[in-house]
């Protein structure tokens, strides 16, 4: 079997076998649905002791005191002097770029007066509290902590509370390292759905928060689903996905390495590469086949890449762009001589990296871009995580009282179109 | 029965009753979540045919051809010159007013680039293409036309598709002149779910749009719910609520008659007036017993007032002031002497009326911020509908040789403290 599907625009099949490949639902059975609609309300009704029951449960922690569930955060700065130096000062770094970045990405309010004296404007406000959702195991990501936390303490948030799973009591030293560098207010060592729900709903231990992000499994996705409304989430991701736009004058290494990078996350991870150039995919997949085998990850990369990855030849560059629109991926390298005139034409991805130098890793841990971006085409309607997700706005106005007969007039008229009486009698009491 | 609802912050159950009173949860029950996903399969698997059939049954309506669903541009520009001239005014002073108000709202692209050479920034596009939902019968309202429409057209939108049903036949000449005032580009008169369908999946004859935003009842609700992720939504409104803050100054009536313009929308809409003064609310109650039996819709306000409204006494404006924070209410209006000052206090709220003259019924029609607003306690994380969401950004990263070199091993350290190799060696090909 060849290591990665090959596809051309060229193949009569061509759009058949790219939904193929593009397909992916992320749907939660019927099973996972009722578990975590019983967590939640157990949570919800029972507080402190369920979450304590359902820790005990999944976690196989024995705790009789809902407040030893906080992680304090003394101990959060043990872990921070525990870790190498090297690891806290690459974490520093990261957390300085990160902070730089987002602080571009700060709304602010405005308002504006008109001739009359009426002002309207708009009042941005940060979120008072948010909660922050870290996977334990083997799927906890510090640079994770750092994406997610950081854009919430630049907007203001007052209160970041993180959330994660210790299971059999094992933490990690790097995560907590992190959130302390990234400046979260509160831990607490639950997980799953029991976390959401007791974030979402509150208990008197756990304070309830405004927001949930954060990545989690199908069991906190789902969870995350289910609250919202009585909270706000962040968008619930599917896998991992880079589409690689190259001319064939990039070291086909390198493009084989991109594509590694995006494959090692999970099986269900996409890696695409398109090109007009059939002999540098040629040399790709030789590359791919010779770098493979020293891959810790090599399992993951096969399975990802056999099942979703291709290497797709087009016509031209012109065709290169057309799919990457319509592909709206969730990273889009454009490895050519002149990315900046591409980049202006892509209207659909979450991030673009431009140049044969950039590599999606560095975007990934430290270039400043948030690394929480749409999958699964939302590209199409929706943005990075940022600053803009814990700010929110308020309309302002303060109409004169020439304004309020001006403007009441106008209202009257078409509460009166729409048959709303109480509205139009209430403009006009203001019409002087 | 008393009018409406009198609590007191010093009431032992103060806190109990509020909740109660504030206590709203739009549950889809099981029928409609089966009725919906059945009509959402079949329009997705059957397009057109299954969309011919539905508005058959629906609307009453004997459509062969799809083709005909479609309303065309001429009909709606009919409507236009059919309305009276004052109408037509009226919708065209209201949609200049929030056009421009709406520009203030649009994003731009912004980069920089650092000491050596790298540059970050992040790239605004508009959506491609929006479906705008609108309800037929009597919640048909040109001005819900205008909020939706206008600030997509704003954004940049290429295609703004517009459906409403058309029971029986039966058009509103106002909801098609507000399409044309505010540049829908195609209507399609088709309502429901199956609306909705079409919209996310796409027919023949309708074409799929990255978006979908509008009113809708249960049903509306409810395929957007399970359409979501497929395309954006905008957000899932509860019921309407004023909270109006009064200093005691202001014309009882006019408060009683603003109270009665949120509940003359239906029974479970929401109006609360706030205030230090008893004597104040006492007469507002007189206000409203006096001044109810003139309204057209009295037994909906009634309904509205005696299930979900209340005057609330406080100690003093700074208790005004935490209760709004707390209720985060849709509308809030502050009738009191220095609006200013108080309203920098709000740190959750849809939109603040400020000052004795402005009605919310302005900022309803025509004052120009949008009256598509957080709802439910949702202000405390989310915001007015706006040219924002229907935009997007992409990250922008463009590595130099030597940011690449930098940033590669930050990036590389990261990669390895998390396990992920792949990631490391791609950033490491780049270190020169």
């Amino acid at each position: 079997m060849p290591t990665i599907n090959r596809l051309s625009t060229s193949d009569a099949d061509f759009r058949q076998r790219l939904d193929a490949l593009l397909a992916w639902e992320g749907v939660s059975d019927e099973t996972v649905l009722a578990t975590v609609r019983e967590i939640l309300n157990r949570v919800r009704d029972e507080g402190d002791a369920a979450l304590l029951e359902y820790t005990r449960r999944f976690d196989r922690r024995e705790i009789s005191d809902a407040a030893d569930l906080e992680i304090p955060l003394f101990r959060l700065e043990q872990a921070r002097t525990a870790i190498s130096s090297e690891q806290l000062e690459a974490l520093e770094t990261a957390a300085a770029r990160i902070r730089r970045y987002s602080e571009r990405q700060r709304l602010s309010s405005w308002q504006y007066t008109e001739e009359d004296g009426t002002v309207l404007g708009q009042q941005v406000t940060p979120l008072d509290r948010v909660g922050l959702y870290v996977p334990g195991g083997k799927a906890a990501y510090p640079s994770s902590v750092l994406m997610n936390a950081i854009p919430a303490k630049v907007a203001g948030v007052e209160e970041l509370i993180m959330v994660v799973p210790t299971p059999d009591g094992e933490v990690n030293e790097l995560v907590l390292a992190a959130a302390a560098v990234a400046g979260v207010d509160r831990v607490f060592a639950v997980g799953g759905a029991q976390a959401v729900a007791a974030l979402a709903y509150g208990t008197d231990t756990v304070p309830a928060v405004d927001k949930i992000v954060g990545p989690g499994n199908i069991y906190v996705a789902t969870a995350k689903r289910m609250v919202f409304g009585a909270v706000g989430i962040d968008m619930i991701a599917g896998p991992s996905e880079i589409l690689v736009i190259c001319d064939g004058q990039t070291d086909p290494d390198w493009i084989a390495m991109d594509l590694f990078s995006q494959a090692e996350h999970d099986e269900d991870a996409q890696s695409l590469l398109v090109s007009p150039d059939k002999a540098f995919l040629d040399r790709v997949a030789e590359s791919m086949d010779k770098l493979l085998a020293d891959m810790p990850r090599e399992d993951i990369i096969r399975a990802s890449l056999a099942a979703r990855g291709a290497l797709i030849q087009v016509a031209d560059m012109d065709e290169a762009v057309d799919l990457a629109n319509l592909i709206a991926p969730e990273h889009l390298e454009l490895s050519v001589s002149e990315p900046e005139r591409m980049a202006g034409r892509i209207r659909h991805a979450g991030a673009i990296f431009m140049g044969r130098y950039t590599a999606e890793a560095v975007g990934d841990y430290c270039a400043g871009p948030n690394h929480v971006l749409p999958t699964s085409r939302t590209a199409r309607f929706s943005s990075p995580l940022g600053v803009y997700d814990f700010q929110k706005r308020s309309s302002l106005i303060n109409c004169s009282a020439e304004g309020a007969a001006t403007l009441g007039r106008t209202a009257s008229r078409l509460a009166r179109g729409e048959g709303l009486v109480a509205h139009a009698r209430s403009a006009e009491y203001r019409i002087k």
